[in-house]
């Protein structure tokens, strides 16, 4: 049956978390074929002069191996 | 005093992470009388071919128990 | 050189996660000099009569100490 | 061989963290039958004006299914 | 989207870990339907006169709720 | 919406338990205004001569900020 | 300097989990020279018909080593 | 001295967790030379109609790096 | 009541995980009386040129002290 | 009987860990008085040009408070 | 903004716990180009007749991926 | 195969955390035949007046038993 592996994309976003999620997940998939998830480890914001600078998630992202 | 149940919930979403929140703890209230807080245990996301598919929360869910 | 302190900074807002971060380092930010980051540590959601009425995010907020 | 079930109860007392712990276990019994035991997964009071004004606990509590 | 819950399961078997997870699932599938998977949290042996006597996993299984 | 500070205190009793946690909140609530609750992180008793010479509690106590 | 060992003690009392402890830390040191700290790691207790039968805590005993 | 990297495998069998284990090993070492250990992360079963179909589990694999 | 020591094992088996728990819970039995459960911490295979070599667990093994 | 207060520093070196944790205590106690412990509660390093930059410890500072 | 990914790493020194992360890096940085840091996960030391032998340190190796 | 045991030793220095990990385990391996390796799990210092009086490791110490 299947084999896949697991590997750690940390993202960064000026906009929020959902579009760091979603830019770890393209940039993930431009080097890994397969992609079929990603769970959220962490989230964390960037801050300066007490506004948000950015977003940034780490994923853990799971890409099925082929035979 | 009072007692509480606390069960979890498995939500998905294809918009967003707090579309999942928010339909998970209406799908609970729909079977569960009283539920007054939802702690978010895990986020993830599924993919297909580089693009999120949908949004999935695990929510551990505290309901209040009637006498 | 720096020394940095991290302190735990609770946060609501009625609107979604991402107002309540930035509620919670728009305040801490009023008190504490020289936020840098925060790592968002728990996030829950109050709940009644079946609709959420708040978000609540549990941050872990870095700011520099001065020498 | 024998199959349990574990539930979250969470439960509160004016009076002593053993006694939210005693309200709790009699409650459960309640509606659950052979109830064999509860683990203490966390602990925490309410506080108003400097005083203690409930014990919670929240119990993992086994019990039994029967065939 | 599917919104679906996870209860937590302890199972005991005199043969092994499997027997004891197949059995768990098979028990939890009588009452619950379309259960989908099971993770497994636990295992320990019961031990008399230095033999294994019985093998108990604990599984937190997931099954999908219906509309 | 509201903002929350939280902080660990450590605090012993001769007594019991439940004096050193009572100890600790009464300890906060003089420097920390509108202490509303606190966990309990960790137990300890300290020994000597094979008896317990006092009981240890760390609290996670959580006071809300004024605007 | 000094060097001690940390050793896992589970006991039970039908008191109470301070009972519990205390004959934990009794035990302990009838058979361990300079135990000078217990930490709580664990707290469960045993049910029948509804009724709590007896408190478990399962301590991490420290004691000193000498030359 | 030696340095090594740490990856993570999640691998299914139909047949047993052991298999699943073996079938992620053997996967690993064809695409990874000097494979030396694997840590199993977590252990979870597919199921459909009360039957389990598949066993899943997750890998930490260590190889060494040559220099 | 009864107080019983935790105790750590390590074991291996060339042959599978659940061989390897019982070879530990019998040595272990070979020095301590009256050992009553064990609780599977860990589990790891050894690898070399692709195949596994020895099956480890390390057990969290409970005995009753007498009095 | 006593209550201390605990803390959270980040500090960094250029020269090694320990001398990290040292800077990280001096500063604390520049500002808070009785500082009587701390806790490493993180490691890590700062790297450019295959270069260790600087070395950075997270410190649980516990602090006697006065009566 | 920047995408990063985090890898483990684990490296051992007959000299310290930081010519192990040391060398960990330099290692890492051989084949991954624009490490930034690292995380310490896990130290551990080898010994042979009540002699250190080597230490080694688990990390968690980030680096920036480039467009 | 084999199988070991593992204990924990709670060890400190005034000199670094090295020499802490090497007085425990020199003092493990007086006491304890066939000591292999050793596990950091904590690391602590006490403070007094503003300067480290001693560096403190909690050490998972394993050791191979003989047949």
């Amino acid at each position: 049956m299947s084999v896949a592996r697991v590997t750690e994309i940390s993202s960064t976003s000026s906009v929020s978390f959902e579009d760091a999620v979603e830019k770890g997940v393209n940039r993930a998939s431009k080097t890994l074929r397969n992609v079929v998830s990603a769970w959220i480890k962490e989230q964390r914001v960037g801050v300066e002069n007490g506004q948000i600078q950015h977003y940034q998630v780490n994923l853990m992202v799971t890409f099925l191996l082929e035979d």
